[in-house]
């Protein structure tokens, strides 16, 4: 890929005015909305060259492998972006079956009953050995 | 609901400093993610109200019941909250099966194959008569 053709498909991208598009991430598998989070220009190029969903921190300021530290790692399979062009949504591999830091498949695991936010979804991986493991 | 409980559960949501939040909606007939929208609190409130997806148009600043012109409304199943409280996924019954204004299932329809945006996915309503059939 030449860099006049890699600033064509990022130039695409309707990125807001801090520079950051937000990111929809759903496992292959199970079908499963893993997470929300952000890129901006550098992370959604890295993660087209890694072939590995790398995102960009907002509260670190910083590029983010995610599952760098876990060892869950997200696959790229398919990456697509919306009729307005101001969002993506990858489609991944989960690597480990785990995408919270929580421990559980997914992020959205609170859920909306009556009044009451209820955590629904089981802890798959205790979250202080997940990351311990790579400590 | 008292006002009070409500504002309880609404609080509990991390609005952003233009007090939005991005809201993920995904069939639950196909798993496929549909569309990436925001809301604010009053948007949030509606939609639980009238068990109607209602979201908050950033580029018209005002409430937007979806589906209210094309007929294509998006019937809530669930609301879960993600881990951190700054994002929402609906689950919902896309009625007509279409929820992107090109008349195709999903917004998220152009994939990236290596440099280019590729448009994937079947017109499934045309346009000009999906919203002329409410003029």
């Amino acid at each position: 890929m030449s860099s006049s053709e890699a600033i064509d498909w990022l130039a695409a991208v309707d990125w807001d005015d801090r520079g950051l598009v937000p990111v929809i991430t759903q496992s292959v598998e199970t079908g499963r909305v893993l997470t929300l989070a952000w890129m901006n220009r550098e992370s959604l190029a890295a993660t087209v060259e890694s072939g590995y969903a790398t995102y960009w921190s907002r509260s670190r300021a910083t590029l983010w492998r995610k599952g760098e530290t876990s060892g869950n790692l997200q696959r790229i399979v398919e990456i697509a972006l919306d009729c307005d062009n101001d969002a993506l949504l990858l489609r991944v591999e989960q690597i480990g079956g785990v995408a919270c830091h929580t421990g559980r498949e997914s992020c959205f695991f609170q859920i909306l009953d009556g009044d009451t936010w209820v955590t629904r979804d089981p802890v798959l991986k205790d979250p202080q050995r997940m990351y311990g493991l790579h400590e």
